[in-house]
């Protein structure tokens, strides 16, 4: 099995964690809870999204939550904007980097953002293009890459294009997501096989979700295929709106363990991903989905 | 990626599942547990074990679980046998296979059953042929093979060296442990290729824990090296000894999703799992570890 010598995670959890948490959390422990993931040995964090607070209330203090935080120089701290509104209030708090996104399914993008894949594409262009006139880089997430919960199936023609049309705006990354965590390691074999025909194995990042257990054996694939970005969650943190009761993304916790057990380098220092996840389960008042976590919170570590 | 067209799973949270759960449960509750697996589809459960109720008292009434189980025709009921004693009790209560067991650690060996290596073999051979006299087939656990509580790191010269002795006994096949569920993908490929050096691929079966989250990725290294038996428990119940709040094994319910995801048979109904896994929550009254169950189990299912 060839794998890669170092891999970069980059930290959805107070993003794509939160806004699927029951509980919303007041912005001191959000700020708290970005603290200490910047602490770890994190080089990314996507701290929170500049939707509109009607779509996402758990994330209406993104503001707040930008201003509040202490940032290290090594660290990138990003912000998920959906239009040019959002890109404004993004660059106003100082988000060092923009990330957008659209659906690989023509049903989930009208359910998700009441547009359609081609207007959804306009969108992401003009954000695109006006941060990358700020001086910001524009990584992208293309969503439900391996099914939707509408429509089941997704075409790999349509994340081709939709690939092709987002590198062309500038965007220096795509984040090929498994939105509702249907995607398994034959399908990621075959989709990854299929996308870098055209694209480097370097402007892919993996977001696997693990609603139904498979995360780590998707991401195994994923290694196997070249790619060497990841996105997870602290602590698992997540869940799905479309199964109640489901684990959420790929942990964080699990993905650094396994990869450090392969002897893949990830700079994330696992005892303070411990304390960082401690923090935020006492917060939520919720068991984080993390195995490692579970396995391992009642140790004691020295920080 | 090469994988096989289907697979057998051998059930064994009846026995190595509840044997770790905090709660001990009557026999009339196992019974019904071990009935609605019987009609899944699963062609083999591990019913209890026959080890002296003073070591495992959650499963002291192992002969009153044999006597009131329902059997079909097509369902093989084996039970796990330490010794002669074990042995006449076993086949006294009708098993119709008999399991062994021995440690790959001289440490775990002699902490686990209080004997070393060497003596723990020599109980297994005298099981195995008054076992295979009896007419039954035999099966050998061998534990701790991806690394020990107390030692750390197993030597694989002695896994091969068990394997050998084990399969000169008459045993049909190993079941390969990570019983405390420390196995990465690339040890997994590395141990097999080592076995499978020296012994045919359909005389192994792969036994996971799911402590660090693991296990499917383990699986899925263990079905590309063409192995086609897995050990695994309904719910994924069974924790970890050594890691209080741990997952236990693999889970059914997730192993067979996987499986069937990647168009691999199983014969087992997920549906029927899903039903018998709701029984033994309500029973045990403790959240199941499954991904799959939790995202599940709020379906209405037709049985």
């Amino acid at each position: 099995m060839k794998l890669p010598a170092s891999v970069t995670i980059k930290e959805v959890g107070p993003r794509d964690g939160l806004q699927n948490e029951k509980r919303i959390l007041p912005a001191a422990d959000k700020i708290a809870w970005v603290n200490r993931l910047s602490d770890t040995g994190l080089s990314y964090i996507e701290v929170s999204s500049f939707v509109h607070p009607k779509w996402i209330p758990a994330l209406a203090d993104a503001a707040e939550v930008f201003a509040g935080i202490e940032r290290k120089p090594d660290v990138t701290y990003a912000a998920l904007v959906p239009n040019l509104n959002g890109l404004e209030r993004a660059l106003s708090a100082g988000a060092d980097e923009v990330n957008v996104f659209l659906s690989a399914s023509e049903a989930h993008s009208r359910k998700n953002i009441n547009k359609s894949i081609a207007e959804a594409v306009q969108a992401v262009k003009e954000v695109t293009q006006q941060g990358l006139a700020a001086g910001k880089q524009v990584r992208g997430y293309i969503s439900t890459v391996f099914g939707c919960p509408y429509e089941g199936a997704v075409a790999l023609d349509t994340v081709e294009r939709l690939c092709e049309e987002l590198f062309s705006f500038g965007i220096y990354e795509i984040s090929v997501g498994d939105t509702i965590g249907v995607a398994n390691p034959q399908q990621v074999e075959l989709v990854l096989e299929r996308l870098l025909r055209s694209f480097p194995a370097g402007q892919f990042a993996m977001h696997f979700h693990n609603t139904y257990g498979m995360a780590l054996a998707n991401v195994l694939k994923s290694l196997e295929a070249g790619i060497t970005v990841y996105d997870s969650s602290c602590g698992g943190l997540g869940g799905c709106p479309y199964a109640p009761g489901a684990s959420g993304n790929a942990a964080t916790n699990d993905l650094v363990h396994m990869l450090h057990k392969m002897g893949i380098q990830t700079q994330v220092d696992e005892d303070k991903l411990l304390g960082a996840s401690r923090l935020i389960e006492q917060k939520l008042e919720a068991a984080l989905p993390s195995h490692v976590y579970q396995a391992r919170k009642h140790q004691t570590v020295s920080r």
